[in-house]
This record gives C-alpha cells, sequence and structure tokens, in this order.
C-alpha cells in the first residue's frame, strides 16, 4: 500500500518537483493522489501534467466563503484517498473546518527558522533583522499560521549585504531536501507529536564534537 | 596597543573564562583591564583572581537607582581604559546613561537565536517550543534587550526531550566559541555596522554545496 498525499499549491511547484523527483529517484515511499491549485495558471499545473499526476484547479474565488472552499477540499482529499496532505507554496490559511478533519495531517513549509519570522516575508524580514543564520521549517499546520509543532529544520548562512534572492535560492535549496524527508518520516510511521514536541523514531543522537558539524556564521577562525 | 576589554558578570563567569583561556593561549589580541561583578560572591570573582586579573565587585544595591549605578560603570571602565565592554552573563538591562557613552562598544550573548526566544529564559524557551535548532548570538546592545546587530550566530540541534540543563551545555560549548571570536574582530578592526547589519572584513562566502556543512537536525537521511 503506497502512502497517499495530496500536494496543495498556489505558485510555481519547486517543493512538489522535489516531491515528484524524490518519488522518482526510490527515495520517498509516497503517492501523490492528488495536485490541488488554486490559482488557474500557476506553473505547478504544468508540473503535475508533465509528471503524468491528477491536477484539479479549484479556484477559490469561484466559492462563496473559506469554510465552502475548505470543505471542497476535504471532499476532494478523501475522494483522492489522501493520508496526508501536503502544503507546498500554499498561499491560503487553512480553516478549521479543514483542520477538523486533517489536523496532525497537513504539513508545511516555512523560509525561515520559526518561530523567527513567521508570515509571507521569511526571507526579507531575515534580512531586515540582520540575522546571521536563518534556514527553514517543516511543520504540522495548526489554526494559527505558521506555529505548529516542527519536524525538521534546517539552518543557512546569511551573508551580509546579498540580495532576497540569493538568501532565498540558499534556503530553497535545503526546502527541497528537508520537506521530502519529513514526508518520508510520516510515510514510514516514525513521527509522534507530545504536545509541541514531534519525535522521530530512531533518531541519532548528535556528534559529541561540533567541530565542522553545526553550522557557525559567519564562521570560526582558527584557534575558536 | 593591546585592546582593552572590560567584563561585566553576575554570575558564574564561563564565558569570562573563555575569553581568559583564549588570550592565554595567543588567539585573543585583548587584555582584560578590568572585570565588574555586582554580586558579591559570584563564581566570575575566584576566576578573576585567578587569572591574576582587576576585579571590581559593585553591589548594585548600594546605588540609589540604575542611573547612578551605570555611571560609575562608565567612570570604572574609563579609568580602566576599557575601549569595549563585555557582558558576560550580566543579569542587569544596561541604561541610556551607559549607552549614551559605550554605544557600539557594548556586546552581549544569547542563549538562543535571536529573535527567537529572547529574554532570560532562552533554553527553556526553545524546549517548550519544540525546535529542532537552536544556538546562541553575540550582538551589539541597545536600549532594548536582545535587539541589537547581530556579529555572529552558532546553530545547534535541539533533542526531543531532552533536559534544559542537556540542550544549555550544548548551546555554553558554543558561546564560548563564537564570543571570543566576535572580540578578536573587534579587537582587529573588522567589524562595520551598517543601520542592522554587522559587516565582516575578509569574510569567506558560503561553500556552494551545503553537503554536511550547514545544519539539518534530525539530520537528513540517505537520498535526502
Amino acid at each position: 500500500m503506497p502512502f497517499n498525499i495530496a500536494i496543495l499549491a498556489s505558485g510555481n511547484g519547486t517543493n512538489a518537483q522535489a516531491m515528484i523527483d524524490k518519488i522518482a529517484a526510490g527515495f520517498l515511499d509516497a503517492h501523490i493522489a492528488l495536485v490541488i491549485c488554486n490559482r488557474p495558471g500557476a506553473g505547478v499545473i504544468t508540473r503535475a501534467a508533465k509528471a503524468g499526476l491528477p491536477c484539479l484547479v479549484l479556484d477559490h474565488k469561484a466559492f462563496p466563503d473559506r469554510e465552502s472552499y475548505d470543505l471542497r477540499l476535504v471532499e476532494e482529499l478523501h475522494k483522492a484517498g489522501a493520508e496526508l496532505a501536503v502544503l507546498a507554496g500554499y498561499m491560503r490559511p487553512l480553516s478549521a473546518a479543514f483542520l477538523q478533519t486533517y489536523r496532525g495531517r497537513v504539513i508545511n513549509l516555512h523560509p525561515a527558522l520559526l518561530p523567527s519570522f513567521p508570515g509571507v516575508h521569511g526571507g526579507s524580514d531575515a534580512l531586515a533583522y540582520g540575522v546571521k543564520i536563518s534556514g527553514c521549517t517543516v511543520h504540522f499546520v495548526e489554526e494559527k499560521v505558521d506555529s505548529g509543532p516542527v519536524i525538521i529544520q534546517a539552518a543557512v548562512p546569511v551573508i551580509a549585504g546579498e540580495s532576497e534572492e540569493s538568501l532565498m535560492q540558499r534556503i530553497h535549496k535545503m526546502e527541497h531536501r528537508i520537506y521530502p524527508q519529513a514526508v518520508q518520516w510520516l510515510s514510514q510511521g516514525r513521527l509522534s507529536v507530545e504536545g509541541r514536541e514531534v519525535r522521530l523514531a530512531a533518531s541519532p543522537t548528535p556528534p559529541p564534537s561540533p567541530d565542522g558539524h553545526w553550522l557557525v556564521w559567519p564562521p570560526l577562525e582558527e584557534g575558536f
């Protein structure tokens, strides 16, 4: 039995593509049962078509309110047999109507080390603050945006003076690795949630010496 | 001419010790002209004595208000010829009276990746949130606590279920490396601040491939 997932997207679909690629490469044991896109013309629609995946374009503007739209999403996910909803650049908060059914089975990706820089400007907010380390976060979705229990995070350096595009490129590269990894752990049934804490079965302990392994930015020089 | 620094501390003084050790090892080109401690009996007093450093114990309770205490600090730092004030577990916010004189020449260390988890419970707040990556931050001090421009950050993994003591041990190890490194950069005159951005002269660019270099936690498994 494959692990059936649905991808919800609004944009170009690069994270959807990362899932497609990791499945094709045999590392991610999942089947994309459905792609749903709320924006007609978005790039993710072409990507789904190229991969031979069913893609439903459901324009939210055609629905009277968020709840009726979200109930339709739930209906489509049920029909497709989706056990997990993967938000991949899906730019709409999910209502309680959706979460009542899919709570604990919806995950999202955020381009910052939450709880730093929540919201839709994770990259530019990090640059404006002047942090030296930012990153990305995969988390379970709750009603409050960017607040759910954290599954995996990746840290990346921020270069003083760089553009948002340059930083986001570095973050996206890690997103395309940690997001499929998180889905694989869910596919394997290795994640459990206690309160706000997500535990991974058979997780390693960190190496005792951090030399060169954990991230310091700017890098330490000789003797430090 | 040595780079004269003063260390302000309230507690055990492990970060003061890290400075002492890096100077003794010949990596940190600085001279600790004065240690000031606001708590009689604090461990840092013994550490300073053992290292043969002048240590002034100035109990803040003997002063009528924060401003008069801080003006005395400024006076003592001037007398000692301190070009930089290094807060090392100094548990009092600095007033405008201090910052008027030492703005841009006071640095602090925070046991979290700011702006996440400011305040006095950086470790336990990170555990309560359930982040997978935390760390520590060296920053310039401004009136608003834990808000000044960031000089260097280190990321460390957080293990699901671990104690605060266990996490803090991992963070402290990195603190003892990044804090002396930040002082060394200041000693070398290599830091400049533009708005909120701290630039390091002769800073490297990050390696193009993140494999194993930047931090992901829990670690990626084969294929991701």
